[in-house]
């Protein structure tokens, strides 16, 4: 495995693979890398011929009052995982811009519902560098978590809307054995927090059991269902409890079809969110 | 020369020259080609081995206002210049978003200056569809007229803070024999508007006659003597007249350096703009 720090390289070592006939498969991360990524880089490199993961802490996407300075940083550990996974190149960018960036990129709509509601900007900045990214990866596979679902689907819609040569791919959700989906920020939570916290994902199955096995049709219905078990548990502050269309993230209000269901809220100071999909009469 | 209007068919006849090691040089246009588009196709020509020519008249780039509907469109006339001027392949897309676009970028603050000032949203469409079409073209020489000075500066600035594959080369304006810039929207002017036309270069030239031949420093007296020359012929509107900073718009007060000196304006419902050069003690 090989570590490179600058775009150029980066950029360069993807070219040349690619002209040798290879094709690639590119696992953008955040680094502070868990059993998620794990499984996420394990797949690329059983799918593709180079598994390239990047790791970058990118400020963009923090709002100014969040945790970019103490988010978890430990690149010899994310090293050790990636190589452990099978990657094959980590590009550790030692600087993103060489100077102050004025360009911008959204997906409007998309990026202004719930956590875009919350988060001011945090989608513009997940945007934009997903597109750097991928410029600079050039054609690939790119993987995404589905724990990320609205970010999932601000990259699927920019990358058709621009024609970023690029196939999405989303990765599910690795869960603890508790339910509690792996997040990098699961490691801020303290004895009892980490006890609450798979109350998000109680919350998500008493949605999904209303729909697949009891029927239930009112999206309300199943809102309160969620809402219940997500107020039920200690230390848990629910923000939203959502029953969206899996594409537009728009409210329903019927349930006749797939949909996705997504919690947000707060434990302490940790904000927290999951998602799972639900449809009528089941899988 | 050949000509495509699928965006993925676009993408993979450029791939596959790249395949067999040939550069690719790309001159977006809107159409309705005149001398100076011909100009940079023939440049691109000789110094690219693949000149590739886009045609698009971007709805994105247009104000409600504007004249979307009436701009100029002579497809058979386009193609019959770009093949004359040496072009290979003319990518004409016959649908350039399977959905609406939920895209967009933008290049923060120098999209809101001068033009982007008078024209709300104009320069994010243009940089929304740059970015879509260096996207498809994939590595490449991407060529833009120095006419459209602002629209450069953010074509390269985007470029960068992206980290496209292109490199953007700048085209020298073309002028008719009395000094006035090729332009498509020049077919607009009639009789005495196109007689009066001139006039904004003659303002630019005063400026850069001040700059270049008197020494004047003063930016402001640089500035009233565009004023002067803008206001004193018939049929024409100023609307600004600008000594600027070459890579950053910004008005200079000292004129110390290499300046921008831009002017634009209205002759009858025509829209004109015009840029030029200025440097203390001539090039």
């Amino acid at each position: 495995m090989i570590v490179l720090h600058e775009l150029d390289t980066f950029r360069g070592f993807l070219d040349e693979a690619r002209a040798g006939g290879k094709n690639i498969g590119f696992h953008p991360t955040m680094g502070a890398l868990h059993g998620g990524h794990s499984a996420n880089v394990r797949r690329v490199a059983a799918e593709c011929d180079v598994a390239a993961v990047s790791i970058y802490v990118n400020p963009l996407q923090f709002g100014p009052e969040e945790d970019f300075a103490s988010y978890p940083r430990d690149l010899d550990g994310d090293l050790a995982r990636a190589e452990e996974a099978g990657a094959d190149v980590v590009f550790v960018p030692r600087e993103m811009f060489g100077q102050e960036p004025l360009t911008t990129v959204r997906v409007g709509h998309l990026d202004q519902m719930l956590e875009g509601a919350r988060r001011p900007g945090h989608f513009q900045g997940v945007a934009t560098i997903v597109t750097k990214l991928l410029s600079l990866a050039g054609p690939c596979f790119v993987y995404f978590g589905e724990k990320d679902y609205q970010q999932l689907l601000i990259v699927r819609r920019l990358v058709s809307d621009l024609s970023l040569p690029a196939v999405v791919v989303g990765c599910p959700t690795v869960r603890e054995p508790d339910g509690l989906a792996l997040s990098s920020r699961n490691s801020y939570l303290e004895g009892p927090e980490r006890k609450a916290a798979p109350v998000l994902y109680w919350s998500l199955l008493a949605g999904k059991r209303a729909i697949e096995e009891q029927g239930v049709g009112d999206a309300g219905a199943v809102r309160a269902a969620m809402v219940e078990v997500a107020n039920a548990g200690p230390l848990f502050v629910l923000d939203y409890a959502a029953v969206a269309d899996p594409c537009s993230l728009e409210e329903v209000k019927v349930v006749d079809r797939e949909v996705r269901l997504l919690v947000a809220g707060w434990i302490g100071r940790t904000r927290l969110i999951d998602n799972v999909k639900a449809t009528p009469g089941g899988d």
